[in-house]
């Protein structure tokens, strides 16, 4: 398989792909995308078989590009997560002093994370953004960057042979980052009883209570959302769709009946895969719900009408 | 086919059988009997093949004898419904005379639908309650009566050879009894697009919030609820099985699926029968929620998994 | 004060207003009346301030005359229960032996709760209805009665100076019958931390989903309903109003705010009272819902508005 | 009253204030910040009475600068909303043509609102992310900026004396964005009938269903939401609050009532503002829920209670 990331080298992306590939090979022959959408171009054009691209930040929230970017053209399918806890450092080329720094440049989210130390020591510092942390970091180690130092993770440092000012400079030291697996569909990872299923749900028109509607299609199968978020589709102000995770896997049959309920009371449903949840906890699921109740539940069925 | 009904001859539960078969010698040859449980047990013993019994009435309610009756034993099936509007006379042998009345034999249902004229007309009269309203009839004919005069239908008074002393005498009159015709499993009628569902639903527990999550059970699946009773189990005080009408067949996905749902959520389920509407009228069933809608979401599931 | 029940002398309901009065002199003072509409008037026109009459029965359901007559005319208000364990005995008068038995007199209640006892014991038996249990003991004293024996409480057949032939002949020995003490409104009990509220609730028009929408008044306030139970409103076939009785009092904000609720939505709203629970169990109320969450809730309201 | 702005000059956001006063010499006179929390802070701090600020985007989305930064340390109101319709064009400094151009400077929401232009027109162009598109066309003007052209607002190109090489660029011809001037708590304007409130609500943990419990608070009020995004709290991964909009007004019965509901329910409840829509649309309040009969139902409440 050939892989792809949000690149350049040295990014968060880049550290979740090696997490995933255990393979410094493997990592060292991977695409490394310029943005979100041309990574996923890459794996739709056929370039790659598969990308890593940053989904979902514990501080930040959802990352909008990729959010977008899976609901529009072709479809796409997660074929699994990698979480990655997320640490700054400060970094210069050699011979810079904290005292002497005037601009300091990053991708716009990891700016929004690393304030408050800004605020404490370096308050009158501009910020310049850049289009990720570690091309801050390269633009450095290239010379005529625009800023005299970067906020970028350990690795870009080190990748970009640059000195560390300043460890650990995050303003929430519990900081973590959701990285999915993006290939093309059709390859459904096997279920392991503790998955998870990426939609995206288009309400049918802006109606009062639609949301509730679609919530209880999931509560009445005995299903537990972990992440809901609103993205506007973008045809008028307030129309929106949303962007679930929910507990358990496609072929799971309180998970497909869902599916069969929201595509009915949906204008549209995007399923963007099941797959194995990085912290591999096990799906709560109620006795009420799980396939042996439907298994038997479809049998009385059966023998109802025959 | 033979039939029965909950008789004796001059009940409106005979009227019922007379609209539902259309055919006088078939009627003549239908078997009456003395309770409604005694009816049932004529079905399930094979000593007919379907039975007519009232099941609600639209100023008393449910009649308990008759939902206890098919909730317990060995299921039956419902295979139709006929609507028999209420009215009742006021009839005496020979030679009885309105002032001298003292007491009122009746079945209590209809005593409680005859109260305001009592209360005017006869406001010293006692009651006596019977079997039935043939019965009180039947036993001013045959003589030897504790009462002076019956409340029954215009058609007891007639076939007990009765004087009606008054007419129309409910407080209601616009009052109708609901009759279904009983016959065993496995005889469910064709679906015709204006369809009812019978069923008993058991909690499993009598859990707060436990009748929310039935009835969001038949929401989830756009099917509306045309009676909801509420019939004590038995077990103890405060636990209670409901017993409900929907709109919708068997045979409809929608109703299937809801089956599937109350199956897995419920103690026990009993399926008491699908068949046509007396008044005929379709049900209104939300295009999200018809076969068709059905069909096209099963359909892209499949896609899906395969 | 002085009390009525339903009579006559030796009914369970007399039983029921024994233990609520715990005082022989009171009781024998108290008077009965033939039926429970005829009690519940006595409280209405003044002749006593309150009546004990029957409401449910675990093993019956609901008193329909009981339930039918609180929801009619004046509004009256619960002002408390009292449950009572229902044994049933077969009397008769002196000389009568098991094996001549040929008919069975009592209430239509009684005799469902006594069939399986009568079908091992006196299959050939004619079952012959009354008044009440009592009733037909009475019938029996007075002579002239048209059956043999009578299905009744122990004390009636005491209070009637019959033989008991058979005891504890109830086909469920855990049968309870709730009665509740009815007095005119404007005499609501003090909350005790286990109190019970009941109310009739009348929907809008018969539109689907309507039930759903009145339970989620209850649910939005964290209140449990211990009992709901359907009733025609006579004004046609599938209109129910809905007797429901919720943990709670009157005086307690969640309640008073899930009234403000059904008030809105409703076409009526009747409350029946607030009183003490018989079993004392106090209302388990979710820390979001007790009355120091909705003074916290609207003192902070307030501190919004202002 | 003074007023501030989201800068710098040029901005989508002058244009809102712009809007909102309606007089260049107010304008004239307001503050440009450079960060929406600077903006924030500058009011918190007095230096401001309100700002103006970007909230959601039609195309891109809620703002999170400004979601977070009103969520986060004291609280702020907003005292109304300007929709502004999104217009971009291409701009750059005399004697630049589009057939040279291999750099573009904007805003990261601009970028991803022009790509469809870019990939027709400029496919080789790479991005430069700059602060605001104001700044990308400030950075033109005073010379020395890492891009060739910027895309910004016709007022950008105009303030900064820059020619337009293309004109109306963006994909979404009908892209509208969302401000909203957003002062210190204590001045709600008054309703209007046409009002909207913002909140900010916390689960109490991140427990099944929990967003379905408080969608029902606004539900069982008749409250209908025109907006729900879901932001991270940054305590976890998954831990999310919610930013909504309702239509009503904190003065008005049901909003105050559902208020006291979330309070109850919710860990945390943030009222940030009601205020008139920029649409003029009022809302559509069912016969139930209005203010009359909130306080018929109240009325009768207390007539219960006394």
């Amino acid at each position: 398989m050939r892989h792809g990331y949000f690149g350049p080298r040295g990014t968060f992306t880049q550290m979740a792909l090696a997490r995933w590939l255990g393979d410094d090979d493997a990592l060292a022959a991977a695409t490394a995308y310029a943005t979100v959408p041309a990574a996923l171009e890459g794996v739709r054009a056929g370039e790659v078989d598969a990308v890593m691209v940053p989904i979902e930040n514990s501080v930040e929230g959802g990352v909008s590009a990729t959010l977008d970017a899976l609901n529009s053209a072709d479809p796409l399918a997660i074929q699994g997560e990698v979480l990655v806890p997320i640490t700054f450092v400060l970094a210069a080329p050699g011979g810079v002093e904290l005292a002497s720094v005037r601009t300091v440049g990053t991708h716009s989210h990891a700016w929004s994370q690393v304030r408050g130390w800004m605020a404490r020591e370096l308050p009158e510092a501009a910020y310049v953004p850049t289009l990720s942390t570690a091309a801050a970091a390269e633009g450095l180690a290239e010379g005529g960057a625009t800023y005299d130092v970067a906020v970028c993770a350990p690795l870009a440092a080190e990748v970009f042979g640059l000195d560390v000012l300043a460890d650990d400079i995050g303003d929430n030291r519990s900081a973590v980052t959701r990285f999915v697996l993006v290939g093309r569909p059709g390859q459904v990872p096997e279920p392991t009883g503790a998955d998870k299923t990426t939609l995206v749900l288009y309400q049918h028109e802006d109606h009062p209570g639609g949301l509730l509607e679609l919530l209880e299609q999931f509560a009445a199968r005995g299903i537990n959302l972990s992440r809901l978020e609103s993205r506007p589709t973008g045809a008028a102000m307030g129309s929106y769709c949303f962007s679930v995770d929910v507990d358990g896997h496609l072929a799971e049959e309180r998970v497909g009946e869902a599916l069969v309920g929201l595509r009915r009371v949906c204008a549209d449903v995007r399923f963007l895969g099941s797959y194995p949840r990085a912290d591999a906890r096990r799906a709560q699921v109620p006795a009420t719900a799980d396939d042996a109740a439907y298994a038997d539940a479809r049998a009385w069925l059966r023998s109802l009408r025959t």
